[in-house]
C-alpha cells in the first residue's frame, strides 16, 4: 500500500510494537517485524550487555527491519546509544527526555529517528530537533504518561496540526477498527503497546498477562503524579500508594513506599501484589494472550473490514 | 443518508449537541436543530420554570426535533419531569444516576430516551433500564465525567461489544474528522459538547468562550475527585482545590472551598477568577466562536473530505 511510515520504516503495515520495559524483548520484537510490523525493543528494562545481546537475537530472528526504544532519561543512556551505534541499528524510537541531545548523534549514524510525545507542544521540539516522525500517546496508554492528561482523541488532531511529520497515533489503540479511527484523525500509522504486552511472544510474565486479560475498564489509574505520572493497575501496592496520595504524601514518602524494581517485580518477576503492574486501558478489550501471527492477521482483517464498512458508507 | 440514530431521532445528520448546564438555552438547541443536528436544553442549570419557558421558545424557533438533557441527581428532578410530560418533549438525555427510575414512565409518555454513560457497566444497567440509545463519553469530555478516567478511543469499541443499542460517542469530538473516528470505532453517532459551548449562541459568557478558544492542551484536568469529578479549567479557584487535595484534604473541606453556584459564576456570569470553569479536552482545537450555521457546516465538510480520504486508502 505504502504511506508516509511503511515508506520510512521500510515495513508492510503501519503497526508499531510499543518498546516495552519487561515485554519487549528479542522474541516479541521479531515476531512482530516478521509479520509486517514493526518490532521494538524495549531497553529501558536492559544493561547495554542486556540489550546487545537482545540486538544480536533479534538480527539472527529476523531479516525485516527492526528498532530500539529508549527512555532518554534512563541512567545508563550512553551505555546504550552506544551499543545501538556499534551493533548499526538502524531505527531508534526515543521517549520521556529531550530529543535534541541524541537526535543528531543518532542520525549522524544513519540512523531513522521518532520521538514519542505527549502533547503538540513537544511534537514541535521533536521536529525541531530533526526527528523523522513522531509517536502522539494519549492517556490512555499504559505506564508513564504525559502530565497534560490529552487523551487520544484530542491529541491526534492536535499533533496533526502543529506538525508536518509522519505521525503515529499511540494510546488506547489496540483493534483494526482503532488503527482506522487513529487514521481519520491523521494519523498516518499507529503504536499499540499493551495489545503485544499480552501476546505469547512477550516476556512480561504469564501471571501478568493472565490478570490483564481479566481486568475492566476503570482496573487502571493514572497515578503516582507526584513523581512521574504513570497508567497503574489497581492492585495493593496501587492501593498503598493511592492512600499516600489521598492523605497528601509528597514525593519523597512516595519514593520511600516504591524502593526500587517495581516493575521487575509485577511485570517479569510476576508478583501482583507488590509489583508495578503498567498496562494500558485497552487492556479491557482484550481477552485472550495469542501469538503474535495471530495478532497480526486479527487486526489486518479488522482494519480492512471496518474500512470496507466505511467505504460503503455515504456521505453527508 | 439514514442510519440508526438519525432513524431514531429523526434528524438529518448523526450529530447532538451536549445539552450543558449554562450554554444550552433555546437559542443553541434551536439552532442546531435548525441546522441538522439534535438540538438539546441543558436543563442541569435550570428550575422548572425556567426550563418551561426554553421549551416554549425553542418550539417557536425550530420545527425540527429537540430534547432536554437531564442530569437526574438533580434536586428539582420532579418539578423538570413534570414539565417535560406536561410541555410534550419527545426526546430525553439523561445522564448522571439511575436511569431505572424515570426511563419506564418518559417512555410511558410516548418519550425518546437516551442515557449518558462512562462505562460499559453502565451501558449495560442502561440497556437493562429500556432506553433507546446510550451515549458513552470519554474522559476528555468537559465537566462531570467518570471515575473509571475511561478515554474515548478505549470507550467506544468496549460499550460497542457490551450492548446492541444505537451508540452516540462523545468526548474529545469537535470536527468532522473526529465523528468518522467514532463511526470506525463503531458508534452510530456522536455528541459534541464543547465545540458547540463555543459558539455565538451558546448562552455562556462571551468572557469565557474568548478564554476557552485560547486555551492548550494541558489547560484543563479533572479535579474534584474525592467528590463528584469534573473536568475544570485550570484558573485561580482550580489552583485553590489543587493546593487543598495536594496536601490531602477531603470532601467537606472541598466542598466548604467551593460553595454554591461556581459553575454559574464562571461560566454565565463570566468570573474567570472565582468561577468554576467547565470545558472539555478539545477546546484545544477551537480557535473561534462561530454561529452554529458555520460550524455545522464546516463539520459536515470535514466529515466528507475525511470519508472520501479514507475511501481513496487501500485496504491491506
Amino acid at each position: 500500500m505504502g504511506n508516509r511510515i511503511t515508506d520510512l520504516l521500510k515495513i508492510k503495515y503501519p503497526v508499531i510494537q510499543g518498546g516495552m520495559v519487561w515485554c519487549s524483548g528479542w522474541k516479541l520484537a521479531s515476531a512482530v517485524s516478521n509479520n509486517g510490523g514493526l518490532g521494538l525493543l524495549g531497553a529501558g528494562s536492559m544493561t547495554p550487555d542486556v540489550l546487545r545481546e537482545h540486538i544480536t537475537k533479534c538480527r539472527a530472528a529476523t531479516k525485516q527491519p527492526f528498532g530500539v526504544n529508549v527512555p532518554l532519561i534512563y541512567q545508563e543512556i550512553d551505555g546504550i546509544m552506544k551499543v545501538i551505534i556499534e551493533e548499526g541499528v538502524k531505527i531508534v524510537f526515543s521517549s520521556a527526555g529531550n530529543p535534541k541531545t541524541w537526535t543528531g548523534k543518532l542520525k549522524d549514524s544513519g540512523i531513522t529517528v521518532v520521538h514519542v510525545v505527549s502533547s503538540s507542544k513537544f511534537a514541535k521540539k521533536a521536529e525541531d530537533a530533526g526527528v523523522d516522525a513522531v509517536v502522539a500517546e494519549g492517556f490512555e496508554a499504559g505506564g508513564h504518561n504525559g502530565r497534560e492528561e490529552t487523551g487520544t482523541f484530542a491529541l491526534i488532531p492536535q499533533v496533526r496540526k502543529a506538525v508536518s511529520l509522519p505521525l503515529i497515533a499511540a494510546g488506547g489503540i489496540g483493534t483494526g477498527e482503532g488503527i482506522l479511527a487513529a487514521m481519520s484523525l491523521g494519523a498516518d500509522g499507529v503504536q499499540m503497546g499493551t495489545r503485544f504486552a499480552l501476546s505469547e511472544e512477550s516476556s512480561a510474565s504469564v501471571e501478568f498477562k493472565r490478570l490483564c486479560i481479566t481486568l475492566n475498564e476503570g482496573d487502571t489509574l493514572l497515578s503516582l503524579k507526584k513523581l512521574s505520572p504513570a497508567r497503574l493497575i489497581k492492585n495493593e501496592l496501587f492501593n498503598k500508594i493511592k492512600e499516600l496520595e489521598d492523605r497528601g504524601a509528597d514525593a519523597d514518602e512516595l519514593l520511600e513506599l516504591l524502593g526500587r524494581g517495581r516493575t521487575r517485580t509485577g511485570m517479569f518477576d510476576g508478583d501482583l501484589v507488590n509489583g508495578e503492574l503498567e498496562i494500558g486501558q485497552i487492556t479491557s478489550l482484550i481477552r485472550e494472550i495469542e501469538p503474535v501471527e495471530t495478532i497480526m492477521k486479527k487486526t489486518v482483517s479488522e482494519f480492512n473490514n471496518a474500512l470496507k464498512k466505511l467505504k460503503s458508507t455515504d456521505g453527508w
